[in-house]
């Protein structure tokens, strides 16, 4: 495996932040946290991680790739400092702006780089197995339906949309319905109905560690790989 | 059992007629189809059961219960032979106006009687489950999604809005979610979900014909039932 | 409401006793814990609550329902207590002999008491449904499938044992299957299957926590009631 | 779409037999049926179709592919027909030895050639699906659950069976689960789990048309193609 793929976390007070150092801390991938960058601490050691502020994001030290679950004005010098490093990005960051994302398409000339709306390994195979079967279904209607818990502002939520995306690749038209209710991390079902007979696909999160746990998944493949926007699906 | 039932089939020639009369004929349920009435023909008999005109619905022979799914226009005529012959009337016919349901609610002091928008028996058994689980699950987040094949016009179905109601006599507030594919013959879930718990009441009919099963049931057992408005789950 | 419920935690260093204390803590129900044993600690205070040896237990202070998930050999003297006391028990504790539940439906004669194999309030009203459901769908075929983590030892598990017992209760005859996979927290479905139609009714636990907020759900409406063996639905 | 495909139906007085030659002569797919072979008729013409006994086989006229749901007693005399012939062949017949698989496997250098235990589109996709998702699921847990009426033998189903055999190319381990109840047509549900979320693929057969509309389906497309043991997704 070679040595601990060395991680900066980027946005490390947040709930993703707060969720990737602790799964970092328990063994999830063979990884260390070399930086944890959060808007208002100043330089300290917490649990053995150094944290910095994001003023101080220049100081940080070596790292081969930044995990970044922020916000979209915290964005810019991450990514600069990546194309600095030269090293790999995985974000998982949404508002950004078209400036942005087309910033992000630059960088991926110089270093590999992932954006994802969702980082759960089975979202990503969801997606590959509706495209698949979007284009062998020809004629079927599409359904997605979506449930979340009520504090969910957005709807179809991202990974909807996304999947949906898949649908679409695959010659289907989906329409949406989205459920609000109690403390629903995440489900999906994407519904294929013919004449007589119907397929249904589904993906449950039943606890939100399946996100971080999926992002230092993909930073530690992402290592080492070629300049480019990769795709989760296309490191599984 | 007693004598078979004298049933009268209004609405014969209906996708809903023509199935009642199949069901009959294959001994669905220990009856004997006294007259078939619709619209147009002229009294005769097919396969062993006299048919008349709606124009003719005075002539027809004795009867014990008047099976209805037609169109509101021909609904008042029925009520009125019904009362008159002191017969019971079961009816599934939509779209009736408030002064059609104002007479029926005044001949219920006289026969009795059952107009229901589902005749599964599935779904009066979730009527009932779900007023009851209402009750029970508090301040639960309550669902209901109902899926129909692409030719169903109304939405949500005629079923989820009873499903509906039987929630929130229980004290919920349910959302509604409608999809339209392929040939689904009708599919309801009401789902109540709490804090790291859901509990979800499903109804999949997957043959057309369990509706005029459950119509012939429920005419089986209204006769000689005390004159009333009768709900289906009474009739269980 | 009046008075916070006093209570004595019985098993506080298990799983479910440490998530119980937690729940306290964090007011999921308006109590005070004024003891918890475990089989080890001598006397001392942690944050906040004071902890006893089970070789202490003569000496707790009052209470008024002691909520005990421990094993059978501490369940004796804990039973003794609440007699004593004439203090209310809550008990989720398995493999008790017929003598010590012999022992509990005398106790129950003299304090309200409450055993459950399952304290989701979800739980409790499928169990409510399912004998509903199988009541009213006679002839139809009824299988429960559960699916539980990959560390669950016993198939089918205490609950879809309970929840069967419920459908025979209503003359359904179930039949089982169990599924052990990842780390499902724990699912039920209990399908009735007719001609043409289907009743499908479904719990979804996501989250342990339902099971020790039941029990302190439970524990706040035993106090004050009549002697006697209470179940959870009679609670709800 | 060129001229219609001329077929034979083998076992024309079978279920499926039946439903192949309703489906045909609804124009389900472009073709013309230019024999009906079944054990007893001699040959007669019945709603346009010419009938042969299974006797009178090498007398039937030109046909293109032959769509065979027999028994394994007359496998072998329409394996050499059609090899005498050039004809395709379309096979759901069960229950063969090994000497006939491997005289399908020689004929299959001759003829184009499709057998599969389940002709529905849907069922050949989530094979497909299946591989796939056990392939980028490794770890996963895999269970396959299987749903029929209460009139099916055997369990797990052929089609449970052959989707498990698609997992394990994945380089998944299934356990199978089998439910038998009421009228159900035919589900499965493949599910793999995780840490924290879940996967699931279904397929649900509600009329049995799907299979008949299914392997008339893989008829019209097997037409012309080049000699070998094609599988129903290769069709799609």
């Amino acid at each position: 495996m070679g040595d601990p793929v060395r991680l900066l976390i980027h946005g490390a007070s947040g709930r993703m932040g707060r969720a990737l150092l602790r799964l970092c801390a328990e063994g999830a991938v063979d990884c260390s946290v070399v930086a944890a960058v959060s808007r208002r601490p100043a330089q300290r050691v917490v649990d053995g991680v150094p944290w910095f502020a994001a003023s101080e994001l220049a100081g940080v030290p070596a790292f081969d790739v930044a995990v970044d679950f922020s916000l979209p004005e915290a964005f810019g010098p991450l990514l600069a400092l990546c194309r600095q490093r030269r090293a790999a990005l995985v974000s998982g960051t949404t508002g950004l702006s078209d400036a942005q994302r087309q910033a992000m398409a630059e960088a991926a000339g110089e270093i590999p780089l992932l954006w994802a709306a969702n980082f759960s390994l089975g979202v990503a195979v969801l997606e590959e197995l509706v495209e698949r079967a979007a284009t062998a279904l020809e004629g079927w209607d599409c359904d997605i339906v979506e449930s979340h818990h009520v504090h969910k502002q957005d709807a179809p939520s991202g990974t909807a949309l996304a999947v949906g995306a898949a649908a679409e690749r695959g010659g289907s038209t989906p329409r949406y319905a989205s459920l609000r209710a109690g403390d629903i991390v995440g489900e999906h079902l994407v519904q294929f109905t013919g004449t007589g007979e119907r397929v249904e696909l589904v993906h449950r999160a039943t606890n939100r560690d399946v996100f971080a746990r999926g992002a230092l998944h993909a930073a530690s493949r992402l290592r080492g790989r070629q300049p480019g926007a990769w795709r989760l699906r296309d490191l599984l």
